[in-house]
């Protein structure tokens, strides 16, 4: 958590979030207004927090790593703005430490040159949009970081992102996977890319693919920047 | 900073790191051994961060951001790997609050949908490399980050990487430009692909470009994520 958002927290009434992320801040709750919701519920979740806002509470929302990044961000700006500009309440972003770049650490320092991110949740994106990303980003040579690479529902998209990763690169790419990074419980794996399909992957697991030049020394992932040493 | 980077940089006993971020730290130095350098001198940074730790110092390699997002981890690791296994400095990654996220973050919740993050800086990699990366981000509508846009002696890529991104995006695009992102003086422009190159870009600045449904309402740039409200 950033300095930042901790502040943050401990000076909101009201902490509006997901059960699981309300659960992990338990020590900053006393006596504050908690509303905390199943993972489905972000509408309904982000709506309440503008509402409750303009009664004129200090609303924080949380989401996991950063709030701009998958996150709530965008949503409650979209919320707030559904309002006259009178009464829409002022609504600030706190940047936090991204799922990607956590995971980044944990596997070394994979993206230490150009990335793209990609999610593989085809809930409100069309998959035919996914897939010209990861095609783009593997003809880009890109290093490429999936969230949410799996889930109970969705369990192909990650092999044929593999596979169109495979017509641009190497089958010994090494890809790292991390899940709950920075969590106990963390869990770190690097595989590569003929074979990391066949590790465990859950929702909350977070993909990264090397690029063309990275490799794999002493149990750490680097992609080099390009010094010469 | 995260709770996490200030208890390992007021842990540790040396603490090495470029002049300017050093300088932003000063209130953690007490008692502690500082090596900073000028920005050209990373190699040497670094090499010296590796070095004291072999005599059993605990030293923190400090970078801005996130320092495995175009930052000192990737060389740190790469330098400890020079060394036998048995001698070399045991290396932790603490990831950050990068660059790209903060700058999102002052500008609203531009980065809510894929994204690349390119950097323009060439002294370590081939112009066409990144041109062919920034064409990629184009088609695959990617909301592209910039890091290192322009430098007193590089001015002309960010034209470059314009007129490129134009031919698959409307001028009409909104394009964040964020120096000094999180620190006193930070400086938030939101311009559109067509002019957004008339605005003062430094070296610091981060430029976030939006994919076609990225738009800005009251001075926010937001990219929906595409929830249906």
């Amino acid at each position: 958590m950033s300095l930042r958002a901790r502040e943050t927290i401990l000076a909101a009434e009201t902490i509006v979030g997901y059960d699981t992320y309300i659960e992990l801040i338990q020590d900053l709750l006393a006596g504050k207004q908690v509303v905390s919701t199943g993972m489905m519920q972000e509408i309904d979740r982000c709506k309440a927090a503008v509402e409750i806002a303009m009664t004129g509470k200090r609303v924080a929302v949380i989401s996991s790593g950063d709030p701009g990044i998958y996150g709530m961000a965008g949503l409650v700006l979209e919320l707030a703005a559904q309002y006259p500009a009178d009464v829409r309440p002022q609504v600030t972003v706190i940047p936090g430490i991204s799922a990607v770049g956590a995971a980044a650490a944990a596997l070394g320092a994979p993206l230490m040159h150009d990335f793209a991110v990609i999610s593989l949740s085809d809930l409100l994106t069309p998959w035919d949009v996914i897939k010209k990303r990861a095609e783009m980003a593997g003809v880009g040579d890109f290093v490429v970081a999936i969230y949410n690479p799996k889930s109970s529902k969705r369990i192909t998209q990650i092999e044929e992102v593999r596979e169109i990763l495979l017509k641009h690169r190497s089958p010994a790419t090494p890809v790292g996977i991390v899940g709950h990074a920075t969590r106990a419980g963390e869990q770190v794996v690097i595989s590569d890319l003929a074979s990391f399909t066949k590790e465990y992957i859950d929702m909350f697991s977070l993909v990264i693919v090397g690029n063309s030049h990275t490799y794999v020394q002493d149990g750490r992932m680097v992609t080099p920047r390009g010094y010469k040493l």
